[in-house]
């Protein structure tokens, strides 16, 4: 049997040596227990154990090394990622104050910002709250209501009714003492779009501004150690110095600048410097399904049910295949997303730490961090679930730990982005700016479109011919194969997306209609797209791993992450021809074959995640 | 539009009035808030509420009459899925009251039980436990291991060790005065198996009487307001008559008698009696499951989020496609469940309400009552799932009910019976006692076997010509071709199961591992025989439905259930040459094409369950 932690070695990818230390770390502290707490007392403990982790390297990993900083900024997602093993409030809570907090003030702010706050971002001298959302606006936020005018050297922020209060934020309903507002820029009768504003909400005491109120979200269905709060503005004067102003400012003289002319353009690319959050959110996610997957591993090795016929032995409920079937294909999809975060990570780090900012990279980026974070989500919430139901009784006592885990990371699906629109945002995305071309589609566009087209149908009678042709069983665990098809599914459904969408866009339909109509179409594309990039990030690792034996393992998960991939989406494969009806029988039947195949080594497989004892104890 | 009253006639089904009545007295009564209580509270407010429904007609309906009960068996499960429309904790801790421990009393004991504890029982005079389940026996709990051992005219109840601690039990952490304890029932050397025994837990002050233990199970992901409690029995003695001995008894010269020879049959007989629980919480799951979909659909109708290309207009939820998606096959769904439990509750109340023991009748509705359960409560919790991402940020907050709903429902995919071990048991009994047929085949078994074999050939061939050959988009909505496509699935399936099975036994293969590399087959042939008497049961109210633009609608709501089942397992369609890759795509437009076409009617749909409004607010 192989030693997990050889495996751990390969998982830990490029931030390897800080995830040892954290991971040290996190073994050595007293793990504070969130059972039986009640909403106040969380809260004291979660903002108690956040000054703790103030005195550690944790906050200073993402910042500049000007103010004290380390400018490692993936560190700082992975650092995010590890504190998703124990309770996920300290990591929102954690998140909300160095991730989206610090980070819009870093990201959208000046020398004089940085200066004169990020010390205390850091220290935690500052608590602060990121305040974008509304409960009119959520998803679509650059047409949230909050007016910040300008006026004579300051800016008065007004929430104009109760539809733009500001909603669900973080630190705001106790510890926050500032906030990061987002509201439309004002100068005498223009709006100029969203930009980003620091306004004090407390003072000192902890009370109040004046003009600023405050309320209680309450009770939440889990990261109840956050407190979420509305805030709700009433003629807040705040300097003019209080804009964060990398990306649009008011001169003295009272005129909005910018370096980026279009409103629309220079919010999103404000959002697009934000999107540090997103991608913390898939890595603790996962890291809470490789909790959850520990967890009810462990458990079906040690409980067994049901005698074997003819005996008094009873049957580990791991050597179940409908147990296996639950478990495995989760845990190889775990694997996966392992390595693509590490992937993504790494993409960030290079594109936010590049000298120049380079706007393909960084479109790239926000468009895998967007589907990343939906599936790996998606794939929390599921693969949590499942865990419950794979413990039975015992996984919904608040001692198994799973009923925190679930509710704690119910909100990730829809939080930080609603993952149905990112998926979207993908498919858009790879429709190369579908929206501005729609109408009027530029001779470059039509071109691209018209190769589009050509090119899946070659690839279609390409793969129609070999893989229809002759199918053999050898091809079940031949990694090009897979990727053959996943590159094949990604390429044919976007081509037909674009092709779909130009047809009824040359009709008089009305433009929502047609892309309502094409919703499922769209989603699709989103995810298909996604999963052949999951793939590839973990064909990838498995390639590169030096270790012979920790590799002809993880092919085999591979394997077992590629065939349940192709196998839950079978129906695609068959209707376009991809697969033959006995070749979509071969794949559920190697999937089970996998499933035997690395039953043994399910153990191993978890424990090499390298979660900390302590969030382990039942 | 349809008045929703017009619908809520029809889902009403059977016990049209007695809902009516019942859910007038929910209108009528205050509401009972648990936002913000804690376990101490809620269990509190839990137990004074189980007292004021005491007062009511709801815990007679299922009494004999000669006790004070009102015998209609049918009823009382309708008003525990009333029930489900509140608290869950009041249905679930109802449910253990006047289901289980009464249930087991009424069904498992005979007059000298019923004289003595059905008025306290129905009073809440005596609240009692439901004793089964042990912390190393939850599925399997034919071997469950706490004894009860005969000697002179009393029993001594143990608890062997910690593995047999009775666990999970409902109304024993607090409540609880007697519980109905499953036990091995020994006499001198020779145990008769798994029999029920009246024990009492604590005395009048509360106290926990001498030889019992009682521990809290503690906080749980859920049903707070339940407490779930674990016991132990060192030496408790109790009198013979204390045994409930309608299916065993031991006689006054301490010999064991029983009208059914084997223990196992004995055991399973006594079982198949208490097959209510596993009815109501199916019931209550889908009342759940309505809930969450009208408080969504509510939500959605009101909710705009994004701009018409082009306009001011921001766009309701509900118009998207995506949205529409998420919630209206669910909704579909829910109906086509809504009318299958009224079936199930109707076969409960004839088999139960039947002068003589039908087995055949009986062993039809076990059956079923384990498949609908199963299907029922895993579409319940991915349905207030999908509720919960519907309604975003909001739908996390307490307020919103949603995280009630989802946290107290989740259980009831394991409890009452895992939903796995459920569908196994489902597909079991379809293949006719295959167990005890598999080593040794009787003659009849292989007659069946071939025939099944032939038949499932014959299908597939017809079934190949008729929709392969010729497909039309008319076909869409026939029913016949719904019902033909479920039906045929269900035959085929099963065949191939039979045929595999019967192909290993007469191999040298280990019995267990023939049926363990079959499980997932195992699996989809419960799931496909159910789903097919889910869509007979919609499909008959359908029919049945005198308002013919009530009518007209449903067959719509009908349409999209079978349709969206369809697509859901179109890769099987497709494997087995059901349908064709053209025809599969087909059913995909036509499902969209539904959403669009009953969009309109989705509020009236939800408001058609005529749930209470005081369980909507928010």
């Amino acid at each position: 049997m192989i030693e997990p932690a050889r495996i751990t070695e390969v998982l830990d990818g490029r931030w390897r040596d800080l995830r040892r230390e954290l991971r040290e770390r996190m073994t050595d502290a007293k793990l504070a227990d969130t059972l039986g707490l009640d909403v106040e007392a969380h809260r004291a403990q979660v903002f108690d154990q956040l000054k703790e982790l103030a005195r550690t390297r944790h906050p200073r990993l993402g910042f500049d090394p000007a103010y004290g900083g380390e400018g490692d900024v993936g560190g700082s997602v992975v650092a995010f990622q590890l504190l998703g093993y124990g309770d996920l409030s300290l990591m929102v809570k954690a998140g909300v104050q160095w991730g989206l907090f610090g980070g819009a003030i870093q990201m959208l702010g000046t020398e004089r910002h940085h200066e004169k706050y990020l010390p205390g971002v850091m220290s935690l001298d500052l608590p602060g709250c990121f305040a974008m959302t509304e409960s009119g606006h959520g998803s679509d936020v650059q047409h949230l209501r909050t007016t910040a005018r300008y006026e004579a050297g300051e800016f008065i922020v007004d929430t104009p009714d109760d539809d733009a209060r500001k909603d669900y934020i973080g630190n705001a309903a106790r510890d926050g003492r500032l906030a990061v507002v987002f509201a439309q820029l004002i100068v005498g009768d223009r709006s100029y779009g969203v930009h980003a504003f620091v306004v004090p909400i407390r003072d000192d005491e902890g009370r109040p501004m004046p003009g600023v109120r405050i309320a209680d979200c309450g009770p939440k269905a889990g990261l109840n150690g956050v407190d979420n709060g509305r805030l709700w503005f009433d003629g807040v004067r705040i300097p003019k110095e209080n804009l964060l102003n990398r990306y649009g400012d008011v001169t003295d003289e009272g005129t909005y600048v910018s370096p980026i002319e279009s409103d629309s353009r220079r919010f999103f690319t404000m959002l697009g410097t934000l999107v540090r959050g997103r991608i913390s959110v898939a890595g603790s996610a996962n890291s809470a399904a490789q909790r959850a997957l520990t967890i009810t591993v462990h458990r079906a090795e040690s409980r067994r049910q049901f005698r074997r016929p003819d005996s008094d032995t009873e049957i580990q409920l791991m050597d179940y295949l409908a147990h296996q079937r639950k478990l495995l294909p989760a845990l190889a999809k775990t694997y996966a997303l392992n390595f693509a975060q590490d992937e993504l990570v790494s993409m960030l780090h290079d594109v936010q730490s590049a000298p120049e900012p380079d706007p393909i990279a960084q479109r790239r980026l926000e468009s895998r961090a967007a589907g990343i974070k939906a599936v790996a989500t998606w794939h929390a919430t599921s693969t949590i679930q499942t865990a419950r139901e794979a413990c039975g009784g015992a996984g919904y006592l608040a001692d198994s730990t799973l009923p925190a885990l679930k509710a704690d990371t119910d909100v990730f699906t829809t939080f930080e982005g609603d993952n149905t629109v990112l998926l979207q945002l993908v498919a858009k995305g790879l429709l190369t700016d579908y929206r501005d071309n729609f109408a009027d589609l530029s001779p470059l566009a039509t071109a691209r479109l018209v190769a589009e087209q050509l090119m899946g149908a070659v690839l279609e009678r390409i793969a129609a011919r070999q893989v229809i042709g002759r199918f053999d069983d050898d091809d079940l665990r031949s990694r090009a194969w897979h990727r053959s098809l996943f590159e094949d599914r990604e390429q044919h459904v976007l081509a037909g997306l674009a092709r779909r969408l130009r047809a009824a866009a040359s009709s008089d339909a009305d433009p929502f209609d047609v892309f309502n109509d094409a919703q499922d179409h769209v989603l699709l594309a989103g995810r298909a797209h996604i999963d052949r990039l999951i793939l590839d990030a973990f064909a990838a690792a498995v390639e590169k791993c030096q270790d012979e034996e920790v590799r002809a393992l993880l092919e085999q998960v591979c394997d077992l992450y590629a065939l349940s991939a192709i196998e839950q989406d079978r129906a695609w494969f068959l209707e376009h021809g991809r697969i033959t009806a006995s070749g979509a029988k071969k794949v559920v039947a190697e999937v089970n074959a996998l499933c035997k195949a690395l039953r043994p080594h399910a153990r191993t497989l978890v424990d090499a995640f390298g979660i900390p004892e302590q969030y382990l104890a039942w």
